[in-house]
């Protein structure tokens, strides 16, 4: 196996993007629980992902969320970032929270809504031209809840040429990318439900449209690090949304439900080429932490992708490769599995001591009365949350 | 095949409850909608769901939720309910929607937190002995989001010292009707999450506790007609829960993602002698008009029912016994398909006009203007909604 | 809603490919149970088939697998189809039988069983040549069953070039159709697992690689109607094997699972032109009768295909892009409802009737004496079945 | 977290037994691939199992399937195997190979199939009088394919009473182990398919009934610790069979394909008192070896086992609770996945070094030269397998 000393210098590129929302209130239909020291703008959000990246050095960029985060100079919010120590990243459209979207956005059969839809993507791209962010994500929320409701082709046709238009609006360093969901909010059928649909947009569009990979956006028993692969293999993974389910889009902490998964994930990325320096791979988080606390839920979730990262750099690719030739089966998974249950913990530890980061920043974050000084000082206004 | 003609009294014996909350908005956590006309008190709700009833003669009674239905005197809005030719039915409590019930209610480690959500259930009974309501059903939000959260045993083992407090608290004639759920809102481990848990306490707590099969509330693949068959051979059907799904908790209308299911369940019930003329067991919906209107979702669901119902009673079930005797698959499996695939639409339309009932309820409705009178006469107010 | 006499020309033009393979012993992995009367030889299964084409009228061709249906003589095989009605279709390769194919195929690391396998193709494509088949279709077995097995993205690479080569070899008007699956036999990773990949697959071939959709090889509760629609879009779908499942690859007979969705799916064919007259998409069974007769079951498949094919026919297309259009989601589930509602039986019996045909295929079939027959006459040599 | 050391003499106390038909040929409904060196009599899968034992000190017991492993003297049998070091253990029944069998054995609706199953079991006890075997363990294939095809009610009836019969004929210190599955063999309803129709039989069948949960069962996404917590409070886990799973009943080696899943299930044992010094919780393996070699793919199979018990008997419980008692949902997290991510594998390594063993039994067993032995040894004969 490959020793840590070796994958020393790699772990040092690692950048997992933050998204704003995670340190607002999150929770199911059934309830939103508020928790202390919520923020109340997007200013105290960039304040508390400057946290997770400063006990962590794993996080230097957040995400933002339009109409959320929505500012009037994103100028200066950048300004307020970097002196946090972090940057702006991806911009997300949101078309599921305005009335007008209750049956779709940009595949809406009424040209008015469509149209305002996709001047929203276009506002988008106008805030990314001020924050420089590269990626305009898209997840959409259409689709119908009954058969019959739509007409599944028409709704595809108008998608196609809604994100038509809003690529064409796209600077030459920028990127659409399209994210996928099995299912939810939409329970008949999801305009973009798999890759092979995002895939097909991609290719329609241009070279600079990607596919998103939500680790909780697959059907049952779908296994993601093949998908991972081939979509590196068709150059068109553009970002990965971590975060861990059970069940459906459960977004608990990346790694919480099966961390041998987020393992093989982390494998075929590095085996794919997705981790080289030249890589222009993202990785998000976009997780819901809807009873734990919400920065150390982020400071656990960046260590987890660390962790299993290590792991998956331990691999012996090249005695798995011989194990494969010979057919080797038991063999070729013992290698695998080898890396898999190497305790990295220690090693990181030390890694993170020589960079003059806490040897345990989950720890350190405790201690650092962080927690109690945004309990006290966040009082009054209105908390962030899904639709605040 | 049975003659439709043979059927006819016994459909005549059909009731489904609606719930007070269908009438309100509902969504996912992603968004609300808001309709117009939307009930702002449970008087409008009972308004609501008397139209459902005048025009299908299916539905003579209503659940309530508490804390949603809350009122001070619920002699006087039984009496309201009777007035609108409806009456009062189950009592649903809530126990998900307190901030103290962020990690449990019936379950809670927290001695202090159980004993509350003990309360509330024993002011549920309260209210039932004003109502004259049968049943109380608990359907619990309680479970985890990751291992190691809680201990599974000793979440369990306060459930069951939970419910025994409730159950005796039960008048003679109250039964205490225990919901299962696979998921959702908990995404670890749901601590009623299946038929076999729910049957375990209720065979713990005696003769007047009850199982609640809610059709949604299932592993993906799950033979929901199999479970229906072993709770009534187990004699613990309480009560169900209707709506359709594709995915997961969908919530949709019932019988419009898979109409065959709902056959096959009903077949079950049938052969059961849940529809039989002592049966105890309890029919309701429960579901979500997201998307749709709601009180002709409502007038739909009662409808498929009863159509699913009749398709049902339709089945030749000498000659089924005589084909499975026989070891004939195709033959057996022809038979109960004759009756799903008859068309017994025209034959209700004139059921109902025997009856004084419009042939067509959703076309009357339509055509009554209620919809329109509730959108102007409704404004102001809060909207009715889960958790208001 | 149309009228059934409106539809019953294009009805006329329906034809349902039956595999060879259907007529012989099938089974689990725990058993395969033996039936008088099964086939012993190609011919015999040609015969098989025939009968249910004489019946129904809807099955005038058959696809053979190849090695389980080699023959010294194709053309003299063809001349007996001739005789006794039917044709040769599809030619299906085989490569999960032989020995060499445990860890793959046209996937494997071993250049020298690779090559086996693409000459095996090669074969097929030889023999499509004399039976003069357009569509050589590709089931791959190929897939790992532990993490770290085979590398993924080099077994794609060699499927890709494998591919490549087969297709080259195929004349202008055949067509390479490759089947997805997602899992079994492979309980890791498949090979080609779903319709992205095959897509992925067809797209760097050429225009004569089509995907086939089988309709048991998703995930649960995978929306296959969408797929449909998606590979119809891209001008990609080249055929279906029909069956049904309530849990994995079921294999069960087209429709007896989930009859609603069958009608989805045959609604999104015609409506994306893959009914229409110059169609390419091939129609096929591909099923398992375990415990039921196998030519009765044959039978009802077909019927069932042609009974959801008319009620999807007589769906209000234009009432339906009205509904859409006004965005009254019930009004629009409603009209697809009614026509998935209509009892076309009837009207079926007398068309078949008119064109000469036993109003009742399966009562037909009974009466004929066809299983007796031979019952009697197949005594001795060896009974056909997966790998016989 | 507790140390090593502290867990080392209940690490002594492990036993896991080995199931015959693990030796022999497996595989998938599409082929079983064989292999050199396959035992051709039960002996020979006794010696291979002793190998096992040998190199890990783990598998002490031998399972037996009846009629695979009928041999005319039982009591020689026996000494057999305690020469090899090893002692039989459960008796499996099978009646799911046997032509009658086709539709059901201990539920059939002839009542002359379902005593021929019945009888079959009341040999199994012959045997296990002679073997001196504590448990009969019943898995059942029956079910059907399609609605209709059975009444569900009736066939449990039966089923009641046949196991009645089988379980009045027991001995004081033998047990009917009844196992449940969610789906195949039979693709419609199964008719033991989930913990609470098994336990319901078992309650009414009396104290030495239990529940055989078999890892591989269950519908997707079910919480398999959550049964045992529950089985194991209701007193009824009688046993285990080990396998692990992507997709349906994979029968992949144990903790290959989730060992998080295996680590939560063994912590649930543990904590529930299943692995207590006197718990009659049953312990064994039931995989198949389709691509791998199978005496090392059982060594592999016992070490995930220890090692995972390993992990979970290092799980701090005291500080667990603790933090679940402060609602610290992240620490309580923490803590279980402290002891998951510990690499005790150089522990084991010295502990089986100190009580003799090997100190790495994958590499003992190459180098044994055993593997090439059997190869020369075992030539001629009939290999063993399913159904052989």
């Amino acid at each position: 196996m490959t020793n840590f000393s070796d994958i020393s210098s790699e772990l040092g590129r690692q950048a997992i993007e933050l998204p704003s929302w995670a340190f607002g209130n999150s929770g199911t239909r059934f309830k939103v629980f508020g928790s202390e020291g919520t923020p109340r703008s997007v200013e105290e959000k960039l304040a508390d992902a400057a946290q997770v990246h400063a006990l962590t050095g794993l996080a230097p960029s957040v995400a933002l969320h339009i109409p959320w985060d929505r500012v009037d100079d994103f100028d200066k919010l950048g300004r307020v970032a970097e002196d946090l120590g972090v940057r702006l990243g991806t911009i997300n459209s949101n078309t599921f929270q305005d009335d007008d979207y209750r049956l779709g956005s940009l595949t809406h059969v009424d040209e008015r809504i469509r149209a305002k839809a996709v001047a929203h993507h276009l506002e988008c791209v106008d805030i990314m031209d001020v924050t420089g962010s590269r990626d305009l994500k898209i997840w959409l929320a259409d689709g119908t809840n009954y058969p019959g409701q739509g007409d599944l082709r028409g709704r595809q046709d108008r998608l196609a040429d809604s994100l038509r238009q809003i690529y064409e609006r796209l600077g030459d360093h920028q990127r659409l990318v399209l994210e996928y969901k099995f299912f939810e909010p939409a329970f008949y059928a999801t305009d973009v439900p798999d890759w092979g649909t995002s895939l097909l947009h991609c290719l329609a569009l241009g070279d600079r449209a990607m596919v998103c990979l939500d680790t909780g956006h697959h059907a049952p028993g779908t296994n993601i690090e093949f998908i991972v692969m081939q979509l590196l293999r068709a150059g068109r993974l553009g970002s990965f949304d971590f975060n861990s389910r059970f069940y459906a889009d459960d977004d608990l902490i990346v790694g919480a439900a099966d961390p041998f998964q987020l393992f093989r994930i982390l494998f075929e990325v590095i085996r794919g080429g997705g981790y080289d320096e030249d890589s222009e791979v993202a990785f998000m988080l976009d997780q819901c932490h809807n009873v734990e606390d919400k920065i150390p839920g982020q400071i656990r979730s960046v260590l987890n992708v660390q962790e299993m990262t290590a792991r998956a750099l331990l691999v012996d690719r090249v005695a798995l490769a011989e194990a494969e030739r010979l057919g080797d089966v038991l063999g070729a998974n013992g290698i695998l599995m080898d890396a898999f249950y190497t305790d990295v913990r220690a090693d990181l530890a030390q890694w993170r001591g020589d960079r003059g980061l806490p040897t345990d920043p989950m720890a350190a974050y405790i201690a650092s009365g962080y927690q109690d000084q945004i309990a006290a000082d966040r009082i009054g206004g209105t908390q962030a949350g899904w639709g605040a």
